[in-house]
């Protein structure tokens, strides 16, 4: 390979800076909520159309491959990034502050489509000097399960890919710093539906009737156990009842109450015992009070697991870059939330890595809510990051 | 008085038996909700505008106080119905079935009116042979707190009165009963509205909420401590929690719950100490959980007492009285039910009565029950078990 | 029978005022634990041995039943009075205090001894002028399940009898008040043994373990629902756990706890509910913590119902018989505690009734505190109303 | 240091095999309990009475500190074994069972110092050739909080000391295996004493009194809520309740239960937060209970933190030494339990590491059971690994 080749895509990653924050506040105006990225979809096809790549549409959604050199020998590297928004109303007043009422990039997703859009043109200008072929991935419906990566699988996205990386900008570092960890990095998560259903009746009566919202609360109590008691405190363990409902009038005995709950978990084992525990529970409770439960138990996102090889790789090769704009390249610890791009580590070795976008006030923007915000500058290291490895990897 | 007073008056009201079921279909067919019961009172109203009696607007609502020899000397005895219907969809297949959409006379309401408009046209009738002064009280709002009665008797709607008393059909008793029970005989209540406010935040990030359905569910367990532990087994209590509104999302915390609970109770000081505890309970939780409660606490309606020698008498008086329909007379023991009827007797001497309306087939046709429904022939005997109490009470 | 019965007999307990004093203060220094009275059977037989009357040893343990008029025809009047003390060491500087260290007649049975061995005395002094035969039963193990009496009746101790009279000094009611109460009176109990048994290990490590502190302590909240939740408010129940033992180290996870519990209750609808009920939360805690439960439920003394007839007789009589030392004859209302005098009265109409003895200072002396006492002018009144309904019943 | 130094050393070692395994022996046979280990402190003080080294007692209890060249100059290492038994009855069948009924080496602190004892006269005899001093630490009483390491240190133990390792035998390990694990290793621990007082009485008359096992049973309950929802789910922690004594009768409810607890966490910010959750949590049930609680809380032994250097130091040179008997070095992990070792970690780099002792059948001989055994093949081990490390030490 050319040696000069990472210093080229430098070059011509520097002189689209601009496209890249136009693409993302472009993107960032117009979201659509997962599984219904229609028209972000189509505008990334239609970047993509006088390109000479090969492209198609992948997975039962909205998901898009883009295939560098698809026929050239030698490795092939997968780069994926997420483009769905969030069902959340903007609170920022920005130039291009979300048009779609209710729905916002709210987890930085613009970003990633936007650097990984520019990055493919340039490579796609370089491909000649590229010893092998790369794939870009351009997954939607990251945020609800069972997200869109399963069925891109299903629909070959990895096939023949020998390695993946992606890429999440995050909020709670400092814009500058490139983060990655190497094994377990993100939980996996389960996700149930439960509904107790006991009998109705009046207030005063309440021998008549079989209380629900006893029988839930004492059931959530009884919850707590399973990380207290039944797991091994060097594990990781979190089980949450996010939705109680249980809504009704002062003077009727509630008949029936429905839960929703979540789960994460860092190993597959600790995965499948809370499940059995959590079943367990429901059983007692029915013994108990003497109503009858109802279980839809989801098992969905997994560990994301890093490959060793693949991170150490990336930060040594991301340090060797010197990239001007990064300060930092360290260990990112584990991080609580889950990650649908963990169903592509499963498949192949994969590195999922982190690049701070904290604005220069230092303030408190988190994912997911409506003050959410990044500071662009993040973008071009992003950018060049997955420049500085690809460049490495194919050396 | 005359002695052939009680006769002319049974008499007179065997020959209206058809209006009052008429008056009652039409009541059906327009029942209004509590307290916005404005063309019910506008009918009632109506019905007396050519009877020789003395009428007026009572209390805050739809209150009607009509009197029959108002200046008479004597004793001045009150007869109560209620008028208001619940906000509940009819489920029966009547001719005169409810023609407002989601609202009903699940409860009975319509056929005490009824009764007494007739009964109260037959006394007009007769009054100059009625040695005193009766007061008929139509009053709206009893389903809802704070009830239609406090305010009517802050207008003056026990002014003068001896003695009150009143009836309510239950379709929990045969058709042909009358039943009556002296002491305590239902329940006070208070309810009450409870939020608990910790701190949201994403599941997989337990530390950095304060998990409100965790509070609000141990809250709940607590609670039963309440009955079980801290009340004597012989004090009559009952403590609900009727609505756990903690709707929400999967994957995260939820910050704040709102309940509603219901209190039963059979004397007073059983009241102050369940309210005490609750108080206690809950300043426990904020005190555990590190959340914040708010609790209003509203003391509503009080236990009903009957008077024993009105009770006696009715009692008494209605065997004597040997009504043909009247199979049975006897004591109800207490009801679970709560009633601010019980407002009237803690001011003045009252009785309030059952008189058994189950339909002929004997099935379960609930009060506040889609499907509840009375056997028509319980309304004669509500009039003539008045008309005896009246008849002996000014003999 | 001889109208001057009455004021003869009542002379005569006059005349034996000290003798019963003496008697309740030697049985005082004397007390024995329930079901090891050998020497007060011993005594109390002693008494009776150069009296016109036939005695014979009845049941598995001290119970002595006497025969005044044996073979008289007429009607046979049983009267019941218990022997035993309490495991309780005294804390009364008396001269008579107990002379047994740790044991106590701290309910005063040595007292309800003391009267009735005077009365049956006198009785037989003056036994041809009673028309029917009387039964003295001297009950051993009142304090204890399964108690004495069932193993009298099986032993014939209520052969032949008509009706049963009891009488329980009462340091709650002033001296000078006789009181009585009709129909359901004193509460059923049941006891249980109940052994959770999960598995031992390292406070380090929980998971290897089940926790059985945890369970037993779910069950005690759960437990709770029973009354709060499981049971008409009207009704009367009450379960207790009274020992809770898991007595271990700071370090090691206990593997098992052995539970005692105690149910009250006022009738056997809700006795069948409640051990129903705690059989149900038993088996649900087994299932909800994976634990092995072992109950062992004792249904013993039954809800004690007094018989109308004779409640009321009592209540009349004594009224009638103007004793001097009596204040007052009213209504005691119901008592919370429980009492196998309930076996006789399952057996035979029955009537037990209770006697103030609370001492002329109005201090609180509670049954079975090591500083219980009595006022022995109670046990005059004793004597005097049980001769009152020995006269007036064979009049 | 002369080359041959390790060599030497290692042959002394192997010639004085079989005295390692009688030492051992004997201090089987002859167990003391924590504190109260007068004859052993006497045994080891009586083998080093003829050697070239200088001896004193240090701390409160039965410590002892040996130097070896006390005043040369260069590096002065620490090297530590513990000498206490614990109060377990032996349920062994060896020649060599121990003779103290109820005390037991059940831990294999009789091996740790058997070993070092050895080794230390070894070093002695090579003391010359020694660039340095080491001081030999003899702790008693490590069983027991607050273990016998705190108050030799302030006895000087660790004066002039640059590092200090240890070796623990572990029956879960394989013997010939030596295992390491650098940073946090050994979880810190907090024990409590938590007394809930209520009101005793009786239990037919629950409104009278103030269950105390009802109180403590919702705490524990509650406690559950630390692990669960308040500390972050990839931190270690776990709280446990020991003991829940609160012994009883049926029949009165308790007024008072006694707990004891016990926590491990493997941070001190987790150490802080779950004690002021306890304390918080305490404070809510007094609270929601109106019960007064007395809690006891004692931080004890640290989380044992391994210095890296002296980790990685001592696995490279263990490794190079290729010790026969030794087949396999490697990373322990964490481990649950607690160990006092972690005072000295606190004040000097320390290292504690593992070798294995699990005897040959590869059965389960868990320390602290009645069964514990070792495969005293793991004394030469022991030895060897710590000539290792002090050869290359001094090198």
């Amino acid at each position: 390979m050319n040696p000069n080749f990472e210093s080229k895509l430098m070059t011509l990653l520097d002189d689209h800076r601009s496209e890249i924050i136009e693409l993302r506040r472009y993107l960032h105006e117009h979201p659509e909520v997962s599984f219904h990225e229609k028209n972000t979809a189509a505008f990334i096809k239609d970047y993509y159309s006088n390109l000479d790549c090969k492209m198609r549409d992948c997975g039962d959604g909205y998901g898009i491959v883009v295939d560098i050199n698809p026929d050239k020998p030698g490795k092939k590297l997968a780069w994926r990034a997420d483009f769905d928004g969030l069902a959340i109303q903007e609170d920022n007043n920005l130039p291009f502050k979300s048009q779609n009422p209710g729905v916002m990039h709210a987890c930085g997703h613009d970003g990633h489509t936007a650097y990984l859009l520019v990055l493919a043109k340039c490579l796609i200008e370089l491909k000649d000097e590229i010893n092998g072929s790369i794939r870009i991935i351009h997954q939607p419906a990251e945020e609800v399960a069972p997200g869109g990566a399963l069925s891109m699988i299903k629909d070959g996205a990895l096939d023949g890919v020998d390695d993946i990386y992606g890429i999440h900008v995050m909020s709670t570092m400092p814009t500058g710093t490139v983060q990655l960890h190497s094994g377990p990095t993100q939980t996996g998560r389960a996700n149930f539906d439960l509904t107790f259903t006991g009998k109705g009746g009046h207030a005063s009566m309440p021998q008549l009737s079989n209380d629900a919202i006893v029988a839930g609360s004492y059931f959530v109590t009884e919850l707590q156990t399973i990380v207290s008691r039944r797991l091994n405190p060097f594990d990781v363990g979190s089980v949450t009842i996010g939705s109680f409902d249980g809504a009704g009038s002062y003077n009727a005995i509630k008949g029936q109450v429905k839960l929703k709950g979540d789960v994460r978990v860092m190993n597959e084992d600790t995965r499948k015992k809370i499940r059995q525990q959590i079943e367990q529970i429901v059983n007692g409770v029915d013994a108990t009070f003497g109503v009858e439960s109802k279980l839809d138990y989801d098992d969905n996102y997994p560990v994301l697991i890093n490959d060793k090889k693949l991170t150490e790789n990336a930060e040594k090769w991301i340090k060797e870059s010197n990239i001007p704009e990064v300060t930092t390249v360290k260990d990112s610890g584990v991080v609580n939330a889950s990650e649908d791009f963990a169903y592509f580590a499963q498949k192949k070795p994969g590195c999922f890595f982190y690049v701070g976008c904290q604005p220069a006030d230092g303030g408190d923007y988190p994912h997911h809510s409506p003050s959410f915000m990044m500071d662009e500058d993040c973008l071009i290291i992003c950018a060049k990051s997955a420049a500085s490895v690809i460049s490495h990897y194919f050396a």
